[in-house]
């Protein structure tokens, strides 16, 4: 298996062309039939695999940082009377389990990016579905604010997936259908098991689509959403341009800018340290806008190496989290970076950390953050300490830690909570006075709560070395359910139930003879024979 | 495989004790390890099986109505130095995985029954744990509202199943754990991944417990607890006797006094077929408290069918709803039982019907409900059709349904809303209108949204057939996992997370030959050999 590359941009794509134009932007999916990520599968009828999915993923984050004028994006197909057939079935049928679990779960994190887009960044997206919508295609437009069908008879939106592959539809389709466009449940029981899926005013009628139009006058229909939608107060912000990151590889290390990765897959130990910044900038926001700005690149970087640990390195099963550099000069950084939190350019750049934190909270490995005396974890990057399934901390030494105004609820996770409430969900309070800022030392972090232990200099090699080949020997399996359930106690949100309960029943499935079985409805799908079901209901 | 039989009554327990006293009563597990339900392995240590918990919800039932005076009931053991030693895994190992899955599902919602007492029926229970205490054990003690652990240098709590089994612990451990006691992730994280588990002050600290006490002092400190819970009030209350159910069984009919199940194996199709009541009690309540009561009865009865859909009829994949009687007499009978809702044994009955009903929501069977002309779904009958999937009302007929007082939030989904509340989740006004109470013919019902489709007579049995013939052609998985996510839609509680995310991923492990292979951990669980994992993580 050929390693996954996750770095693009709008020259390369071969799936997509996105248009801006002032204030509005057009992003328009053409599947190259031939441009699978891997060999073996056509893309036809804009069917998407991973591929695509970067180019989508990659597509959202530019619009978001290099088109900040954009207010409203219209997504539509190039291909006549097809929208998108969803996610490529010969690819998902021959793909392993890990890949097809990290490909679902990576395609409903960009449709989160849309929705987030939408909510936070105010860029809202209109699917504008100019042909048939099914399955991952629905998902999709499901993740726009606003959905526009093509009424001419013909055109659906549908999940066929129970009916003709014996898996759950999109994924995050069931959430999306019940909880965010609160689809009565009967309704979404027939729809989610009708394999022709609905049309016209039925589709509007059960809340599938907002609304429908003629062929004639769709899109002239389209084009007055939109107008309805544009902020033109935000059309003169001027963007910046994301360079590329190119790490340098070896088979042992990935190093970026400010982050390096090292890889002992032998051991299954993967360690990330980051290197704190050199300055806190005497200008920050639009004015100075810029790729190198430290956390946007910094985040940039740790987003890069989750994706990589991910569909490159299955077998790393745990991630230390390791940072060097002047802790005080990341509180300071996190404090000019909060009283500028109204700057475009700033909100992005926390947004993005935000997406980052969650996608590390939601990546199936175990993590260790390390402490030690030349750390640097304050604020935004004592984040990934309390994002870490255990917190461990070098105590008798000048080891410190510094809580500021981002762990307060800018880094929200997927349950709608910081780390720090989630941490502390039996004493709200106690959060609280912990996100209003302060300096720990290792007895006082443990003594608040904040550290998992601090063993003294004498124990500390020991004790981690005990702890990382117990956490190593253990079932991943049970450690991927066990994490998926311990880090996001508190409120269920459409994020987590997204990851949590369709996943985990997804996964399920994906598992099960039914579906991926020699006779499975997966495995045989376009094939003339029809599915071997062993019938009992679990 | 026998089929199993969920009725028993305290004569005939052999694995528990039951005593009361007054306002207090005292549940001592003391399992028969030759009693297992199947052959092959012995219940050593106080583990245990589905015997050892049918034996515990009758228990806990019978404490409701046939004890109401109780309002403390003390969980201990009578071995010497362990309380309970959590799920025998030797019958764990050998269970197929539908068996595995819904006796996980059953140990909960006995868990959940407990909890229902504490908050609802003024029966709180302590958990005296006089030794160790492991897995499903704890899980039995966290769903106390108090935890008392003998403190002897010996004694722990412990949920060690990843590390010696690598399936995730009791199944709604975790939850229990994080939302329920609120325990920090990092310390549930080392927790649940260190086999020994935590005894003593440190788990108090953790709040795996709330009390400890040395062995000498022990009972002393648990009679304290007792006293100080005690509510004398209720002490004057006389109880009912349940009376056993004992239906006529053939291979195709269970027959009840107030339902029979009609059974078709080839078919995978079931009936459950509701007689209405035949009058309404000129007096309800204490005074005429008794197991003849019309809802007590039905319910126990619907209870009964659907623990043996789900444990003796694993091909059965469609159950049809269905109820012949008078309408109004339902919805009398409905409303007279509001009225009295504060008496003790019209609030007992309520209770049950509610978790009957969230028993019903949580049956991985599809359900359609089918209104015909002589049905009587009023009120809380009605509330079986809302639990169903689809609802199908004959129409041009003299068909109708009725809502009531009961619809409006009595009977509860694990989700905390009525089932009312649920369906209209996008519009609770509507919800609200209509639990308010009305009569509805099937133009009414359709218009409502009361019901997913109303073909008239020349097209009612065409359609059923083909409803029917469609949802039994599907993939039983698929459908698992669609009616798990469909039907919950809305807020999460810690109910819903135990049965939708912990469990899905239960079953995702219970499915992984790290767990069930040749050399699965859960497999090798006793013999010399260790466990070999793929360590890919998913």
């Amino acid at each position: 298996m050929t390693s996954v590359n996750f770095e693009t941009d709008p020259s390369r794509y071969r799936h997509w062309k996105l248009e801006t134009s002032g204030d509005r932007a057009r992003l328009t999916m053409k599947v190259d039939e031939a441009g699978g990520l891997r060999p073996g599968y056509a893309l036809k009828l804009n069917s998407y695999d991973l591929a695509v999915d970067i180019e989508l993923a990659d597509a959202v984050t530019r619009l978001r940082f290099e088109h900040p004028g954009v207010s409203v994006v219209t997504i539509d197909s190039a291909l006549d009377g097809m929208f998108c057939a969803g996610a490529n079935i010969f690819m998902l049928a021959h793909a392993d389990h890990g890949f097809k679990v990290n490909f679902c779960k990576f395609t409903n994190e960009t449709r989160l990016a849309i929705e987030d887009a939408s909510a936070n960044s105010g860029q809202r997206y209109i699917a504008a579905l100019n042909g048939t919508c099914s399955g991952g295609g629905y998902e999709l437009a499901l993740a726009c604010e606003e959905i526009i069908l093509v009424d001419d008879r013909r055109s659906a939106v549908s999940l066929p997936e129970i009916a003709f592959l014996g898996v759950l539809p999109g994924t995050g389709g069931l959430t999306r259908l019940v909880d965010k466009r609160k689809v009565r449940r009967d309704l979404a029981d027939v729809f989610a098991t009708l394999a022709e899926g609905v049309r016209g005013e039925r589709a509007v009628k059960w809340s599938l689509v907002d609304a429908i139009a003629p062929r004639s006058r769709f899109n002239e229909a389209v084009a007055e959403r939109v107008a309805a939608r544009v902020d033109a107060t935000r059309a003169g912000r001027a963007g910046i341009t994301l360079d590329a990151l190119v790490p340098a590889e070896s088979a042992t290390e990935i190093r970026y800018r400010h982050l390096t990765m090292h890889l002992d897959t032998a051991q299954r130990l993967a360690e990330l340290i980051i290197e704190g910044p050199k300055n806190v900038p005497a200008i920050l926001g639009e004015a100075a806008a810029g790729a190198d700005f430290y956390p946007l690149r910094l985040f940039r970087e740790i987003d890069d190496a989750l994706l990589r640990l991910r569909f490159n390195y299955p077998e790393i099963g745990l991630v230390l989290i390791k940072s060097a550099g002047d802790l005080d000069r990341v509180a300071a950084l996190d404090r000019a970076m909060w009283e500028r939190r109204g700057d475009w350019f700033i909100n992005e750049t926390m947004l993005l950390m935000k997406r980052v934190l969650k996608r590390l909270d939601l990546t199936a490995k175990s993590f260790f953050a390390i402490i030690e005396p030349d750390s640097c974890f304050a604020g935004s990057i004592f984040e990934l300490a309390l994002a870490a399934d255990r917190i461990y901390m070098k105590s008798g030494t000048d080891a410190r830690i510094a809580t500021g105004p981002l762990n307060a609820g800018a880094l929200v996770m997927s349950n709608g909570l910081s780390r720090l409430g989630t941490r502390f969900i039996a004493d709200p309070a106690r959060a609280a006075a912990l996100a209003a800022g302060g300096t720990f030392d290792s007895e006082a972090a443990l003594e608040a709560g904040l550290v998992t232990a601090a063993p003294d200099e004498l124990d500390w090699e020991e004790e981690l070395r005990l702890a990382i080949g117990e956490r190593l020997s253990l079932s991943p399996d049970a450690l991927t359910g066990m994490e998926a359930s311990i880090r996001f106690a508190g409120p269920e949100t459409m994020e987590t139930r997204i990851f949590g309960r369709l996943s985990a029943w997804q996964n399920w499935i994906f598992q099960r003879p039914n579906a991926i079985g020699e006779r499975g409805a997966l495995k045989l799908y376009g094939q003339p024979e029809s599915p071997q079901f062993d019938y009992r209901r679990t």
